[in-house]
C-alpha cells in the first residue's frame, strides 16, 4: 500500500530525480526541505517550520482578503454530536466513511452517551450554531469564516495532499437570497484564483464541478484547477453553493422584508495546506523547490565566503553594512554562517527553492558588489550594493512574474482539444494535461470516460464558454465544455 | 452544577450589575457584547468574532515577539497514541483525568487498535517526534511554538476561563544546557509578562509557583497572576523548565561539544483564550466591557446623528471627509449606519467597551467638529476634525496608559502584607486580593493554609525580593515570600 511505503520511508539522503519517479521526488523534496514528514501517528503528518510558515504566508494574504470583503473569523467546536452530522442526508453518506469518533473520556475513560465526531468539516455543527443568531433579514448576511485543522480517516496517504489531518481554512455564509450566495460562491472563488495565480504562481481552469464530483449536500461545487509538472491535475480549492439544503436541514430561517419566514441560502468555501503541495508540484525541478518570493519563508539568502578569521570578519562587515537596506525593503533574508563548504551551502538553498541568492567574498566586499544567482535560470551576476533593497525588491517582483509565466507556459503546452473518447483513451495512454471536449451532460457517459481513459475524470465545467460540437461520447450535441484530466 | 446553570442560561436581555453579582455580571457581558456563547455541545463554547478578533491581537502580538527571538511555529498532529502519553508519569497522571478518546473510525465506526487521544497538550507528542531533528549540539536549541485548540474534559465550564475546548499557543523548546532552558522559560514569561500589561493593560505578580502548583511532569513553573474586579487572582499564562524530565521519557538527547550522548534540557509554555476572559474581568464595569485599544476590534465608533435623509447626506459627506485620515492613521473604528435610536448606540458600543465614541451630527459637520466621548471618562469634549487621525492615536495611547494605571491602582489598593495565618483567614473572610506573607515551604502547612483559609493558594513565589520575617504557619524563619489569593 501506497501509505506503507511512503511512510515507513527512512530518512532521505538524495533526492530521486523527477523524471525518474515523480512520486518518490516529491516526497524526498518535501522530507529533504524540511517542510513536512509523516509523524508516526499512522496517516498524520508534522509540518515543519519551513513548510508552516508557506502556510502562514498564504493564510495571512486571503485572511486580509476576506475580512476586506466583512467576512469575520469565529471558532466553533472542533467535537461534533453524532446526530448533527445525521442531519443531511447526503452529506452523511459523503462524511461518515471518514469521521473519527470520540467515544470516551476522563480518568476511567467513561463511556459517552452520545459518540463525538472529530470534525471532518463544519457545515453542521455551524448550522445548528449559527441560527441563534440569525432572526430577520438584518442579520444577514452572516459572513464566517474559521482557521483549524480537519480529520478525515483517508486509507492513501501523500505529505500535504492526502493525510488524516489536515489544516484549511472553511468559510461557511448564510444569505437572504439564492442570488447573493451564488455571487458570494463566485466572489471567494475569485480571491481562491488569486491565491493560486498571484501568490502561489500557479495558473488553473476554473469553472463548475460536474454532478459526480459536486461536494456531498451542495446545489453546485465551483472549483479552481492547477497542473501538476507530472501532467496530472490537482484540485486547488472549491466554494460551495448549497441553495436551502443546509438551512432546510437545520431550520435556518429569517423573516423577510415581507416578514414572512424563509430559510437561508447558504455556501462553503475552503483552502488547505495542500496548497503547499501544489506549490511544489508545479514548480520544483531535479534540483528541489522553486518557491515563489511572496510565499518564500526565505526570499534572499546571502552566503558568504571566506578562508580565515580575517576574511570572515571582513565579509561580515560589508553584509552589514547593506543587511539594513534589506530589511527595510520588507524582503525576507537570512545569512548563512552556518560551518559548512558554500558549495553545500548552495545545493541547500537550491533545493530549499530560495528565490534569489546572494554570494558574498572578500573582493566583493572590496569592489562593493555582491553575486546574484536566481533559482530559476541559476545565471550569476554582479550586482553593486547600493540601491540594493529596491533592485533585490524588483528581481523578486520579476522572478515571481516569470515563474508564473513558465507554469502558464507549461500549461498550455500541456493543455488539447480532442473531439472523441477514443481520442480522450489514446491520449492520456501516452500523456497527461488537460483535454478540453463537448460533453452532453448525461451522468453514465461520464462514468464511462472514466473507466475507459483510466480514471480521467470531468475536471471543470467552463461557464465562460458556450460548448459547440459534439459530445465525445454520445456525439449528441454537447452542453458543456469541459476539462478533462488525470487528478490527484 | 456552575456548568449546568450557565450554560442553560437563556438569551440575555439585560445584564447583571457587576455589583449584584460579578459571575453573572461576566457571562451576561461576554454573551451580550457578542464576545462568545455555549455552543449547545456540552462544555465547549463558540468564539464569536468580537472575542475572536481579541484573540487574534494577542496572537498577532506574541507571535512577532517569538519569531523575532528565533522561535518556529510548527503543526504536530492533532491525536496522540496512548503510550505516547503513558511515558511521563507525572504528566500522565496530571492529564489522564481529562483525556477525550477516539477510539472509533470510518463508516463502520471499527474500534481502533491504540485508542488516539485528543491532544490535552502536546509535550508528548512533540517529544516523540522531535527527536528524529535532534543529533548533534548544532541541531540546538530547537524553539517550536504551535497555535491550536487542546481539549480536556473539564466538568465546571465558564466562558473564556474553562471549557472543554480552548485556544492557546504552546511553545515547546529543547536545549543542549539546563540554564539556557531556565533563561528560556525566563524571557517567555517577559514576553507574557508585556502581553498582559503593554497589551490587556492587565498589571501582573510574576515568579515562581509552589511545589503543589507546578505543572505535572515540571521542574518548576513560572506564573503570572493578574488581579480581577471581584478580587480573584487570574493565573493568566505559565512557562515550565522540566529540566531532563521528558527528555529522560521520551529519550531526547544529543551528541554534546565532548562528543557524549547527553539528554536534551526542555521547556513548554502556553497562553490562552483566557486571557480575554481576563481583560473582561479586570477592566469592565457595570456598562459592560472596557477594551485596550491594543486589543480593540474597534477602537473608534462613529456614531452619526441625523433627522432626515438631507441630514444624513450631509453627515455622511462630512464623515467621509475625514474618515480616510483615520484609515490612513491605522485606526480600526467603524461608522454604525444601523437602523437604530443613537441612545441605544451608545449604549451597544459602551456594552461592547469601543474605547473612543465619536457623535456626530449636522451642525458638527458646519463647525467641522465631532464630538469626543470616551469610554472610561464618559466625559463629552468637541475636538476639530482638522488633524483628527493623530490626535485619535494620541487619545488611544492615552487611554491604554490610563486603563493600565487604573488597574495598576485596584491591584495596589487590594494587595496586603500579613504575618499569621488568623490573619490571613479572617482577611479572605472579608475580602479578595493579593497577602503577601512569609512561608516555610512546607507542603503541609501550604495544604493547610489552602484548607483554613477557604480555597486561598500559593499563587506566586517573589523571586526577586529575599525573605524576611516568619513563616506564616509555624512562625520558623520564612524561606520564601509568597502572594495567596484565591483564584480562578
Amino acid at each position: 500500500m501506497k501509505q506503507e511505503t511512503e511512510e515507513q520511508q527512512d530518512f532521505v539522503k538524495e533526492v530521486t530525480k523527477m523524471s525518474d519517479d515523480f512520486d518518490r521526488w516529491y516526497t524526498d523534496v518535501v522530507r529533504k526541505a524540511e517542510m513536512a514528514d509523516w509523524s508516526g501517528v499512522r496517516g498524520m503528518m508534522v509540518v515543519r517550520p519551513y513548510g508552516w510558515a508557506m502556510w502562514e504566508a498564504i493564510m495571512r494574504a486571503f485572511d486580509d482578503m476576506i475580512k476586506e470583503s466583512g467576512h469575520e473569523n469565529w471558532a466553533f467546536p472542533l467535537l461534533i454530536p453524532r446526530e448533527y452530522l445525521m442531519k443531511e442526508a447526503e452529506h452523511v453518506e459523503g462524511f461518515a466513511p471518514e469521521v473519527a469518533w470520540v467515544t470516551k473520556a476522563g480518568g476511567g475513560m467513561e463511556e459517552l452517551e452520545e459518540p463525538l465526531a472529530v470534525r471532518p468539516t463544519s457545515e453542521t455543527i455551524i448550522g445548528a450554531i449559527i441560527k441563534r443568531y440569525i432572526q430577520s433579514h438584518r442579520d444577514l448576511p452572516k459572513l464566517t469564516n474559521q482557521w483549524n485543522s480537519v480529520v478525515r480517516w483517508e486509507m492513501r496517504s501523500r505529505l500535504f495532499l492526502r493525510s488524516r489531518e489536515f489544516w484549511w481554512q472553511e468559510g461557511h455564509t448564510f444569505h437572504a437570497s439564492g442570488q447573493e450566495a451564488m455571487d458570494e460562491a463566485q466572489l471567494i472563488l475569485g480571491y481562491y484564483r488569486s491565491i493560486a495565480e498571484d501568490w502561489l504562481a500557479v495558473p488553473v481552469l476554473v469553472g463548475k464541478k460536474s454532478p459526480a464530483e459536486t461536494f456531498p449536500g451542495a446545489v453546485h461545487t465551483l472549483t479552481l484547477e492547477g497542473l501538476m509538472r507530472d501532467g496530472l491535475a490537482l484540485q486547488m480549492g472549491t466554494s460551495h453553493y448549497f441553495g436551502q439544503n443546509f438551512a432546510r436541514a437545520y431550520d435556518i430561517s429569517f423573516s423577510n422584508r415581507e416578514n414572512e419566514r424563509e430559510l437561508c441560502y447558504s455556501t462553503s468555501w475552503g483552502i488547505s495546506t495542500r496548497l503547499v503541495g501544489a506549490l511544489v508540484m508545479a514548480h520544483g525541478d531535479d534540483s528541489g523547490l522553486i518557491v515563489p518570493p511572496r510565499i518564500a519563508p526565505t526570499q534572499v539568502i546571502v552566503v558568504p565566503i571566506f578562508r580565515d578569521d580575517e576574511g570572515r570578519a571582513k565579509v561580515e562587515r560589508f553584509i552589514s553594512s547593506w543587511a539594513g537596506e534589506l530589511k527595510a525593503a520588507g524582503i525576507r533574508h537570512r545569512v548563512d554562517w552556518r560551518d559548512e563548504r558554500p558549495g553545500d551551502k548552495y545545493a541547500h538553498w537550491e533545493l530549499k527553492g530560495v528565490p534569489i541568492r546572494l554570494n558574498v567574498g572578500a573582493r566583493d566586499a572590496d569592489a562593493g558588489n555582491v553575486e546574484m544567482v536566481d533559482r530559476l535560470t541559476r545565471e550569476r551576476v554582479s550586482i553593486p550594493v547600493a540601491g540594493i533593497g529596491q533592485r533585490l525588491t524588483k528581481a523578486l517582483d520579476a522572478f515571481q512574474r516569470e515563474l508564473f509565466d513558465r507554469a502558464q507556459k507549461f500549461q498550455r503546452d500541456n493543455t488539447y482539444e480532442l473531439g472523441t473518447l477514443d481520442e480522450v483513451v489514446a491520449h492520456f495512454r501516452e500523456r497527461g494535461g488537460f483535454v478540453w471536449a463537448g460533453w452532453c451532460g448525461d451522468a453514465e457517459e461520464e462514468a464511462k470516460i472514466k473507466a475507459d481513459a483510466g480514471g480521467v475524470t470531468v475536471r471543470v465545467i467552463d461557464e465562460a464558454t458556450e460548448a459547440a460540437g459534439k459530445c465525445l461520447v454520445c456525439s449528441k450535441p454537447a452542453k458543456f465544455r469541459v476539462a478533462l484530466a488525470k487528478a490527484y
